[in-house]
């Protein structure tokens, strides 16, 4: 429990904002990036450029993936309470759990508690792995996909980025070791996916596998006020809600 | 009512996504950065230079603002039910209405109703402006602050940065105007704050005012998980609410 | 603002716990029904036994709507985060906006602005009532129904319950006055529809108006979790989200 | 995967309203109380008198506890968006995770799974519950208290109630064997709280433990209103906020 009420975040005076230690106006506003104000919410210091280049994409891998559960929930919270935008961004988000962006936040913890420290024999911690998993029933993460075949298109991009920023380290070795073991196991292809090199780009970067989940929901924010606009423009949440209503009852309706 | 469902966001094949007309992994990931993602989610297009500048510094404005009523928010739910971090920062969000950063809207909304299109004659426009929330005892969206005296001191650094972007147009000068108008008739200084340049710019940007309040949603949910982080390190949520309690329930315990 | 920080809602000893300054184990449990106790929430005070009867049919009336955009909502969420059952109800109850749930607020506004105090010319106050929102180009609250024609079939319920426990008074009297108007200048069918009724309730029971909307939002989070009840059982958000992302998307996969 | 849309929980004509295949008008509005509408969303039945006077105090019990996190979170949003009341009432579930209300559920899993048909060794049983979590290093759900003693006043309440009412069967009795069989080997006073005894008594009413935690999310619902209403009438929101922020940065000024 704790003793003390403290931030180290941020704080003010009259006439000055100070944000992580730095004098905002004058350090970070107009000097740093949105996705690295985000770099450094998450690590409390200023990226590097190969970070910046790797976390930005990072970020933006996540922001938009069409019409998802999420992006409807936002669309039919819209149509109930239009007033109140930042309600329906907050419905939205609700769903980002353990079915979708979780398994960033799965991969991630799978890797760093594999290899707290970099090691050299992968083969043998990514068998430990699939060991596990199996022994436990689970289904491992950020592998395969229920949709993208062969491969998750953005798992080859994801890596070259890596590569070229220096990103391409132990952990996102180990996630395609586990991958290819799993694959040999079932006998069938299971690529990593991009929630899986995510979540091992994430332990490269030394992000904290319990704050992974929160890169997913700050991107999905960004991607959900571009479906309110949308909706605003062109709705369909009143159409989603009545057909669905129609087709639900139409067992009764038809006596 | 709509009579169809659509959707000109995302799209995907097995081994194909598009974002707004652009293949995924092509023209967008590892070339825009996360502050551009969220401009071609807002405008459907990518910014120029001067563009990604400005929107990325408004952003950036949002992001961070200390311990405000929506992070401790976030903080005192993520102590209730922290396997759901996303939950925590969308309860976080759901305060984001008239009070706090809802200014941004009202001030755009005030701008663009009153000047659709770049008029000639502002005085007129800032005093018919002032007339109608005199006559309505409403308060001027954009100016004056209760803590940041004797100005807001976003509002030059953001100011400077429209000059050198050249986003410092008519909706700028307005609300500037209206500032100065509000002024002379209640004889104290009422600057215009931060939201109120934002605002402005949003105007300036061309984007619907109906749409501003996304910015400041998508911005505060970036900072919401970084003071989620905060208090997984130095936890605060338990002590405010158990002196809270403690102190309202001290009538009662007194007998 | 507020110099102190104290509640009379509730304390708690290591032996006891009171509440609304009740004994809750020996005066509350076991000796309130669920409705009443969401009476004590809003009046502090206990509930007549006709008030008991009321209350307890205006929250029912509120429970259950069968498909809404609310309910697809708590469904969709449910889809993505099932482990996290209180933030799909979090979602649901978001949209309870403006739209739908507000209509009973806005009643309950209307009619207690008019008539702070009851009131012998019931015909002027509706006529003066109908007369503010024609001129506001605005919805008068509570009157017609887009689908239950030609009335609202729970309005005839509340109105006998009304008489039966003696809830029949000048805000029931006023809020059919006032369909009456509409009706006359319309020149259409314009019937109290249930929120309506339930709105002038509302005012009866000297509930004030700001808080009406709560009791939309406490009932429908009871139907929700009803919802995801049904959810786990026979699921139907998944395919609600592939045929409309299926559907949305037609026209890109068409070339 | 749901190879359909359908839901029986209610449907609608113009001139009917169907809840649970019941007619709501004549049926339902009027005849039911708002906790025995609870459990007919719970069961899709009506209750019986001892089913209904039971599954009330259950209710009745999660309603209200004063100064929680989540009614803090509920008052704190209020204060950023008093237009939205619902979403206030929204971020406050949100935390209804794990740590709080979870308990319930926790409950009613252990015990269900553990006994999914009433069996006669209740200390076997127990044994192996207890034996299990002491291997997983886990936390029994349901049993000691951390300010309630010597203990839980609810208990010996709701207990009595059970026995009452007919429910105070084996469910019952186990868990109060687990809470004999972990003091027994802790060597320390650890009774059976408020939250062991209501996911008892979830699975002696056949609720499945999925669904138990919506018992605490509809309930504190109607809580959450009551605090809502409190803070319009005496505000504590900001000034826990700015007193909360004024001791988070005082290391800062302090310099």
């Amino acid at each position: 429990m704790s003793s003390e009420l403290r931030t180290d975040i941020g704080s003010s005076t009259p006439d000055t904002i100070t944000v992580f230690g730095r004098d905002f106006t004058s350090e970070i506003l107009g000097h740093l990036s949105f996705g690295d104000m985000a770099f450094l919410e998450l690590t409390t210091r200023l990226p590097t450029p190969a970070e910046s280049t790797m976390f930005n994409a990072m970020l933006v891998t996540l922001v938009e993936h069409g019409l998802t559960p999420s992006s409807l929930v936002a669309r039919l919270t819209f149509l109930g309470a239009p007033e109140s935008l930042q309600a329906a961004v907050a419905a939205g988000l609700c769903g980002l759990g353990t079915v979708f962006v979780g398994s960033i936040e799965g991969t991630a913890k799978m890797l760093s508690e594999a290899m707290p420290l970099p090691a050299e024999d992968r083969a043998g911690l990514a068998n430990a792995i699939v060991d596990r998993f199996e022994r436990d029933r689970a289904i491992i993460p950020g592998i395969g996909h229920p949709f993208h075949k062969p491969i998750d298109p953005r798992t080859p991009r994801l890596l070259a980025l890596a590569r070229q920023t220096g990103f391409d380290g132990p952990y996102v070795a180990l996630v395609q070791e586990v991958a290819a073991e799993a694959e040999r196991r079932k006998g069938k292809s299971l690529p990593v996916n991009a929630t899986g090199v995510l979540g091992a780009l994430c332990c490269e970067m030394g992000l904290d596998w319990h704050i992974c989940r929160g890169l997913g929901v700050m991107a999905r924010a960004v991607g959900l006020v571009g479906h309110l606009l949308e909706e605003m423009r062109r709705p369909m949440a009143r159409k989603v809600w009545l057909d669905t209503a129609n087709a639900a009852t139409r067992h009764v309706h038809a006596n």
